[in-house]
């Protein structure tokens, strides 16, 4: 199965392929295709040192899109709604958001769009045949890299799309030790993003670093 | 240390005083004393099979405040407003509010009020001396009731009073294996009790029970 990312190679989304790759085939995509290929080079070579015979593949963003079975949004909010301006060819696939709405303000602050997530931004946004999925919310970018370091963490997934929803599942079953959880339906998503701000002051106020959660 | 617990013979109050009352002296708090004092015959007689030298005490609502130094409302959200007209004495008070307003539509919603949360609100209807915290929010019923489980559950507290806080936090980290996080001032409370209507839909969705959480 091909995933794509767009905006892999972002802060999310360049630990995110680092981890994907020894599972599935990878497009790393960019508004630079230079800056995609830099990234591919270091990420193939770390792999291969690792004992990983896999590739991340190079592709502009659109490429990462048409190619793929699955795109993840590895995007900052800011800039999600001007990014899929640009962007089309979404009919049919499987469309990812892992993407929180938040300030940090005297502390971090959810801050949702109207629509109430952006994970319903997207699905609004894109063609009504995009299957879209929220997931991999409150993994933070520093655990996605830290290839050492094993992935201890609950994920809730939220779709409208029931058999999407599964093969998300699925992937996410496949990473390190996360495990998946169904939160229901794309409206869920809200409760889901505001999680992130939440872990943020987690964090901070108890001087920790890169909290995640687990259900139990 | 005296703890009070307006609504104590509930769903969440009754099981809360039995996992408080070896530590703390628990006055177990009913509009109608006579309940109060049935609840905690009961108690008394399993904390004293179990070998608890610890006792429960009936009151009334206004006394489960008035000789408490921490009162928690263990009321459900819908009765929140109504059950705070009819009581005072809430200055210097340390009140926690482990209240998470939701409904049930087609999956569990969360449906704040105007202020943000429902800790929020308990700060706004109280006198400005009242020591609002939030705590406890994500913790199921039927875990404080089930006595023979260890409670591992990470639990966020949220205050604009730093002292009351650190005593809430101090409470929480004696009972059974809860560990208290700092999660900020008490406007994060939203962000909490978003929390409890996510879990229930992880729950319904994944055919769990009384799911909880950890940080990490």
């Amino acid at each position: 199965m091909k995933i794509g990312i767009v905006g892999g190679t972002g802060d999310i989304g360049e630990g995110m392929a680092m981890r994907l790759a020894p599972h599935f085939d990878v497009l790393v995509g960019s508004r630079e295709k230079e800056k995609a290929e830099i990234s591919c080079q270091q990420g193939n070579e770390t792999l291969k040192k690792r004992g990983h015979e896999c590739y991340l593949s190079a592709a502009s963003n659109q490429k990462a899109i048409d190619d793929a079975e699955i795109v993840i949004l590895a995007i900052p909010f800011r800039h999600l709604a001007g990014t899929l301006e640009t962007l089309h060819g979404f009919d049919d696939k499987i469309v990812v958001s892992p993407i929180n709405p938040m300030e940090k303000r005297e502390f971090f602050v959810f801050v949702p769009p109207p629509e109430g997530s952006a994970a319903l931004l997207v699905k609004k946004i894109l063609p009504e045949r995009a299957r879209v999925c929220s997931a991999f919310n409150t993994i933070a970018a520093n655990k996605w890299k830290a290839l050492d370091e094993e992935l201890v963490y609950s994920v809730p997934v939220c779709s409208d799309d029931a058999a999407a929803k599964q093969q998300v599942m699925k992937v996410i079953n496949t990473i390190s030790k996360l495990q998946a959880f169904d939160a229901g339906p794309l409206a869920v998503s809200a409760m889901v993003e505001s999680l992130t701000p939440l872990l943020l002051n987690i964090a901070r106020y108890n001087r920790m670093r890169d909290v995640g959660i687990q259900f139990r």
